[in-house]
Order: C-alpha cells, then structure tokens, then sequence
C-alpha cells in the first residue's frame, strides 16, 4: 500500500443504513482522486487487522466527513470494531471469491456443496451486494434445486453460522422444536406449545422471526410480553433455568446467510420451497434441536394452496432433516382462515394469554391447534405412549401448569408490564347480507391489519368477531380495525372498504376440505 | 394527510449516493415514529405537485438532518427539484405498478407488450429497487426471452424515452449509425467511421457509452479531443451543423429504463442476447437512426465465441430491427485481439489520431476495419453502387476530408486541447520465449489495462508492441503498461506478471480462423 492509501482517520457517521455497510468519502479525499472511486463502487476497509466490505458514498459537506476521513455508517463502524480516529486504509473491492459460482448458477448450472458453501460464507460475511444476492435468490428460485441441492444449501447456511449443542443438558433426551412455514395471521401456536411441552419437562430453545411482511412474528408478539433480543449466551442460560425460551432468532447469530437472503427474498415474494427448506432446517439444526414438528398449513390463501402441493413440501423436508439426523414430524393443518380472534401483536397477545388462563372467551381455535400440536411434540417422549400426546398437553393446559410456566419464562427474559388495551381509534367492518362465513382471505386479511399499524404500532391491528361458518346478518359486525393514528385508520379503512376479505354465502357453499385433495393428516 | 405527514422541511443532503434515491429521516423525527419507516425502508417523498421515490437511511445526527427535516441525496434533491426548506410529505411507497409482471417473470411466464411497457415505465422512473431491478435482469436472462418479447422489450425501452426525428433534415434519406456489440479492446472505429461517413455527406448522430467493465468506452476516448456531455437540443444543433457527433448517450434520455438496466447487468456478467438487442436496437430507433450497421465481433475471448452463435444472434438482431423499420446490415468480423494498439482514452486517441492523420506508424488494423465499415454505411446510400462503398470511404480518409471533418466536429462539440502523452509510470511485459504471437486474451488485457488506471485515469492503460502473427525473440517487448500512480502500475504488474494474455508458440499453430467455424462475412 502507498502513503496515500493509509493516511485517513476513521469517522462514525450517524447514519443507519441497516444490513448495508456504508463507507463515506469526501470528494476531494486524495484516495478518491487517486483510485478513481465512483459512488456505489465496492470497497474493502481495513484497520488494526480487520476489514469490513462497504459500498462507497461520495461526500461534499465536510460536516459528514472531511477529505482525510473515511466515515462508516453505524452498523459498520461497529462491525469493524475500531476506535474513531484509528488510522484505516480503502481500496477497491475483489469480487466475492464465490463469484464465478453466482455466474454459473445464473447460467443455470448445478451447484456442489463447496460451492455452496463458498456462497453462503460470502453471503454471511456480508459480501454480496444486494444486486447479487438478488441474483442468486432469483437463480436458485428459477432453476428448482434438486433434492440433494437443497441437502447441501441447508448444510451450508449451518456450516457458516454459530450452533448450539444442548447434548450436556439432555444427556441423549430429545431436544424439541416447533416451526410452522408460516401465512396465516394470528397463528401464535408457539407461545402455547413452548409453555406445555416445556411443563411437560422437554427442553424447547424456541427462537422466532419478526413480521417482515406480515402483521406480526412470533417475536413480536412475544415482545409485548417479555424482553426478546437475547444474546445467545443469556438465552441458553434462560434455557437451563426454564427448559425453555421465545426469542427473537436474530440475535444468536444462527444461520446467519439465511437471514440475509431472507431481507431479499422477501420483497420479491419469492419464497421457493428449496429456500424454505433450507431456511427452516439450517436454523433447527443450528439452534441445536433434535426434534421438530413443523406445521404446514393449506388453504386457498396460504403459502402452500393444494394437498399435492403439501405432500411435496413434506417428503422434501423429510427428506432433508432425515439426512442431517433431524427427527421431523410434518403436519398438514387447515389453513383456510385466520387462527384465533386478534391479528397484530398486543391483539394475539390477548388470546394467547386467554387461551392459558382458560378464559371462557378464549379462541378455541387457537387452543385446539395448539394442543394437537404440542401434543404431537411430547409424542417425542420415549416414554410417551403413541395417541396420549394430545391428552397430556391439555391436562397441563387445563391444570394451569402452562400458564405458571409461560410465567416464568417471560420472568426469565425479563417481563415487560401488563398487556396493553388494543389501540384507541377503531373502525367496524360489517356483513352486507344475511348469511354465513364461507370464505376469508388471509392475505387480504394481513394487508388491511399491516395498513392499521401493525406490528411497528404493537396496539393496533383487526379482531375478528366472525370466523368460517359463523352466521350474520347484514350490518352485524364482522371484524374491527384498532389504529392508532388517523392516517392509519384511513388506510386501512379503505382497504377493508375496497374488499372485506370474507365471503359470504349459503353455508352449503362452504368449503369443508380445505384443500382440493383432501383433509388434514 | 395529516398534520404530522405535512410537517418536515426538504434539505440537500451532500452525499452523492449515484442513481440510487436516498432520504434522511432523524431517528426522533415524528414521522419515523409515528408511521414505523425503518432504515431501507421505500418511501415516496412529495412536494409542490412532484415526488421522488427513495431508500430510507435513518438519522442520529442533527449535524446531518435534524427531527423535523427530510434530506434527500444530491441526485434526488435535484430530481426533486424543490427549493431547500419547502414542506414535503413523505410516506410508505406503493409497490411500483408493475410488480405483479415481474412476479410473473420470476415464476418463468411470457410477458406481454403492455407487461413490458409497464415494467420499462417503473424503471426508467426510478421505482424499481436494485433488487427489483436484479430480479427482472435474472428473470428474464434465464427464461431465455423469444424473439417476439424481445421485439416488446425492445418497443417498450423505446416507448418511456425521448426519441429523435430527424426526416425535416434529411428529407426521407437515411439516417445512419453504426455500432459493435463490444468486448474488444482498443476498438475504436467509430471515432473513424463518423467522420468519412459524413463526410461523404450522411448524417451520423452517434452516441456512445463510457466504459462500466471496460478500460474505456468510445465517450470515454473521444472525451480526451472534446467535450462529449451534450444536451439533447445541443446535440442536435452540433448534428444539423456538421451532420455527426461523437456524443455521449447517457444525456440524451434515450432509452433511459436501458440505462439503468445496464447497470445492474454489467455486475452480474449477464449479456443475454434478448438484453442486447433490445438495448442496442431501442437506442438506436431513439436517436431517429433508420439504417444501421452493426459489428460483431467473434472470436474466444470475444463476446461471441462462435460462428453458429453469431449466426443466431445476427438472425435475431435482423427479426425486431425488420419489425421496426430499422435497415441492419450486421457484419461479423475478427474478434480474436485487441484493435488497434493502444488500450484506455488517450492511447486510444492517439491510435485513431494517427490513421485520421494518414500517419506512417498509424495501427493498419484500425485503419482496416474502420474502412470497412464505412463502406458498409456508405452504401445505405442509394446513389452508391454496391461494392463502391470502401473505396470511397479510403479515397475520404486518404484526402484528408475525414480528418478536417473530425475537426469540425471536436470544434463544434468544445475542443479540449492537445492529446496527452501516456501516463509517464511504465512496466514492459516481455516475451519469456522465442515464437510467434499465436493468441491475445482480449479479456486479461482489459483487466490489465483496468488495473493501471484506465478509464479514470485517461492517460494510464497498455500499448501493444505486437499483434497476432508478429514474430518475436525471447526478452523482446510485447506490451507497455502506463500508470500514473505507484499502486496502480503495482496491481497491473502483478496482474501481467501471473499471465500476460499472450500465447507464443509456432506460427503453424496459430488459428487463422477468427471463429470455430468459417471466416468473416
């Protein structure tokens, strides 16, 4: 390196650029006259022994940066771990040593496990631009992997990241985990299996995801309750002490290729099932689970739309976790509507907490789901005979041992008050006719409640007073919208107005399989 | 809007954050709290009847925006084009309208015209993200595109662009252009090709690219001899005055959803055909060109590698330029080295200088394929008999008329001084062995020549001693790298010294055909 290069101070520029590290360079900066940089170019900072990848801002107000500074954004100046004022040096990046990789799956070739994980270890170590982590996420989406493609990005997402080992905790004893693929608001099964399984003694290190597009993740809703961000060690230590957690999983640093791609394939709408696969799978493993039950729920607006369909998904995920020594219990479930009464997280977090209280206005659906569920994970039991799963888990759910041990988890985390009232401005949306609930769009349904605030604004979101089968007349209410600023309230009112998202019909019209081919397994 | 919305004052952020729209929010701004933008969030910002659509970047610095302002990058702040301190509104971007067709195009469908217009018209106003963007370059890179969506890509890039008549100045003669698909180093015929064309009288509006991957572009390389920024009405005058123009494109507004296409491709290493024709050909139409000849260069470092592929390409080239009224004379030529011997803009300049100037040491190579050219473009002139053509254009440049016309248009378009010498910093690469010169890697010399500076450095890059076919003794030069600064001349010396692109061996080994298959047209 010339003299040039290492002559500039490192700055903390008070900029969140979130997961893209930002460099900033002052215009008349010698190393930008000498190097030739250009905005956006791809550069590699290096200090003290480290070095982040960034991509270049060109700066003209000496406020920012002055010309012998190199400013980073927030999250990079942290990443790259270096007191302000430290020397540091910039020069154009090299392309991602998985570059020619990228090219050729983009060329529609077939890619190892070495490349695999060549990407992956790219991707975690924030590498990829975002034009290429698009590319790869379209490429693989387009080109379908194949089985053992899939066997191999899963290793590769937990071959880059951290993993938790409970084997000392469990001394050979399952370690149990439940997932669902995802699509249907107000579907906090979770909050209710981690409770009973754990009361039941399993150990279940429970990590979530926040809403990206929908109304609320698990984490989120979780929130409203108890303190989520845990550094891993605090949430293994919690774990010890409680035989289980609900944390957020972006904190633990599991998977964390995934959690890039995720950022990508979101906005896209993609969300192939090799993706979804390995997404799953790679955190599972990397969370140290040993069991897993995972719900797959069918029906005209959830992710997976036709019983064939979720067959497939299924024997991939089988086919996957029996590689990797994971035991899997994949469960096809209903998923024509809506699960429970509250979407956003303060209104789940009303019926998550009714349903362990035993509460009378408790949604059943959600208390059915929920035990079928955590049954099917206490079947995990060597000691649990096959069919008394569901049986044990509702005599801990009626007993009130659920309830005690929730309390004690969220103790555990750090408990954050009680749960508020849903937000204060409401609007209700009523039947045109008379009739019964045959149809009702979760799509629709999660748009009109993200529209209402939610989950950034935690109190507001829709409840529903109608669910499929249900008679109404006309001007009874259907659901209401709770926001708590007016522009909220106006979109999402306009939405609602525009379409309500139910159908209403003759109850003979209704659908009683919800999916073509068939009911639940 | 409510009150809150309507509240922010607009400031110029002096950050160039290039193509890409950026606002600052304060992190304690109401906005940001009230309505949940997180960092990387899309908004649209709206003032005095115009909006801009940007990528958020959260604020914690006052110094940058304060809580009651909204910063915008520089391009945006003057896209915008809203006085410092007026009142803007800012809120959560509506999906581009045309999202719905790329979704489709990720899930491998057939686009239709409208589709495409749809997609064009978001891109070329900025709506689409560098994802999005990436995506649908992916997408529509892997399903490889028919012929016919090609023609609708193409009509739709032509459709959200201005476009260029110029039949009151010809009076239903042609208008002519000529382009190369590019690949090849050095190629700077157009620089030749302009002047005798015109010179014999046609009207050439040409426009050309800068470099992206490239050690220069032909806008890069004319911009040594003259101003190339022109203004689209500028343009026009400099036309009508000298009837050519040596002119950069990305003024014009010409195809400007291609524009940005382009540089998302150009990372990705995707040059489909689909994409190339539709570029090349929507510029062109957009310029007001009617007859146009086309250079595609075939050889193994080329970008077409083989002659079947070229045919295939040319075929494609013909079909959307037949539909669209564009006469295409497509010639496939020599593509196995660099042209000409200099390699970055002001060794370039001086090559093409040099066989304008008649000069003894001119490169024969350059002087070759421009005449060829020429003739080709000069017998779109119906007064010229067939076969008439190169003569004629050897009789403008041996007179000496092509050189006093690219005088004229240097003088028109702002003249910009003598050439500079080559970069004073040189390394000679010589030749480890006696032989022949049996092959050149066109792509290692432009990496080369990348590494010593060019095109940002204008007067760094390579000079080649010897072509293919020369003889050489073992320790004799082959090439001269010209760097301006230490580092620069280190990373090309290194570069040459792991492989200097040259093959010697026996001249009966060398390929006389440039292609696998046949010779030029």
């Amino acid at each position: 390196m010339n003299t040039v290069l290492s002559s500039l101070h490192i700055r903390r520029v008070g900029i969140d650029t979130w997961r893209e590290n930002v460099a900033f360079l002052h215009r008349s900066c010698p190393v930008v006259r000498a190097a030739g940089f250009q905005a956006l170019a791809k550069v590699t900072v290096r200090a003290n022994g480290q070095s982040i990848a960034a991509v270049l801002n060109v700066v003209d107000d000496e406020a920012i940066v002055g010309p012998l500074e190199l400013g980073l954004s927030e999250e990079a100046f942290d990443r790259l771990g270096v007191a302000a004022g430290r020397d540091v040096t910039v020069e154009h990046a090299e392309p991602p040593p998985s570059i020619a990789a990228l090219h050729r799956k983009i060329a529609g070739e077939r890619l190892s496990r070495d490349d695999l994980v060549a990407v992956m270890r790219d991707i975690a170590a924030a590498r990829y631009s975002k034009i290429e982590l698009a590319a790869f996420v379209v490429a693989t989406n387009q080109f379908e992997l194949d089985r053992d493609e899939v066997l191999h990005l899963t290793e590769a997402m937990i071959a880059v990241g951290r993993r938790i080992d409970w084997q000392h905790d469990v001394r050979g004893g399952p370690v149990v985990d439940k997932h669902c693929i995802g699509g249907i608001p107000g579907n906090r099964t979770s909050m209710l299996v981690v409770p009973i399984v754990t009361a039941h003694g399993m150990l279940c290190p429970k990590t979530s995801s926040r809403a990206i597009t929908s109304p609320a993740g698990t984490a989120d809703t979780m929130e409203v309750l108890a303190e989520v961000e845990l550094p891993l060690e605090r949430l293994q230590q919690i774990v010890r002490e409680t035989r289980g957690c609900l944390a957020w999983g972006g904190t633990a640093d599991l998977s964390p290729a995934d959690d890039i791609l995720i950022s990508v394939e979101r906005p896209l709408a993609i969300d192939s099932p090799g993706q979804m696969v390995a997404s799953i799978l790679s955190k599972k493993i990397a969370a140290g689970s040993t069991h897993l039950v995972l719900d797959i729920p069918v029906g005209p607006s959830a992710k997976v739309r036709s019983m064939p369909e979720a067959q497939r998904l299924k024997k991939l995920f089988e086919y996957v976790a029996q590689r990797l020594g994971l035991q899997l219990d994949a469960v096809i479930t209903d998923g024509r509507q809506p699960i429970g009464r509250g979407i956003g997280p303060v209104l789940e977090a009303h019926d998550v907490m009714q349903v362990l209280a035993n509460h009378p206005d408790a949604p059943q659906d959600l208390r059915q789901k929920s035990l079928h569920l955590a049954g099917r994970v206490i079947e995990f039991d060597p000691d649990v005979r096959g069919g008394d799963g569901w049986r044990i888990a509702r005599d801990i759910l009626d007993s009130g041992r659920a309830l005690a041990q929730m309390n004690a988890i969220i103790d555990a985390q750090g408990r954050r008050g009680a749960i508020p009232d849903p937000a204060p401005l409401t609007f209700e949306v009523t039947a045109a006719a008379d009739g019964v609930v045959i149809g009702i769009d979760n799509l629709r349904l999660a748009r009109i409640a993200r529209l209402a605030g939610a989950p950034q604004v935690r109190d507001a979101g829709v409840w529903l007073a109608r669910k499929l089968g249900d008679a109404v007349r006309q001007g009874e209410l259907l659901y209401r919208l709770h926001a708590h600023y007016d522009t909220d309230l106006s979109f999402a009112r306009r939405m609602a107005e525009q379409g309500s998202g139910y159908r209403i019909g003759r109850a003979e019209d209704m659908p009683h399989d919800f999916a073509r081919n068939g009911a639940a397994a």
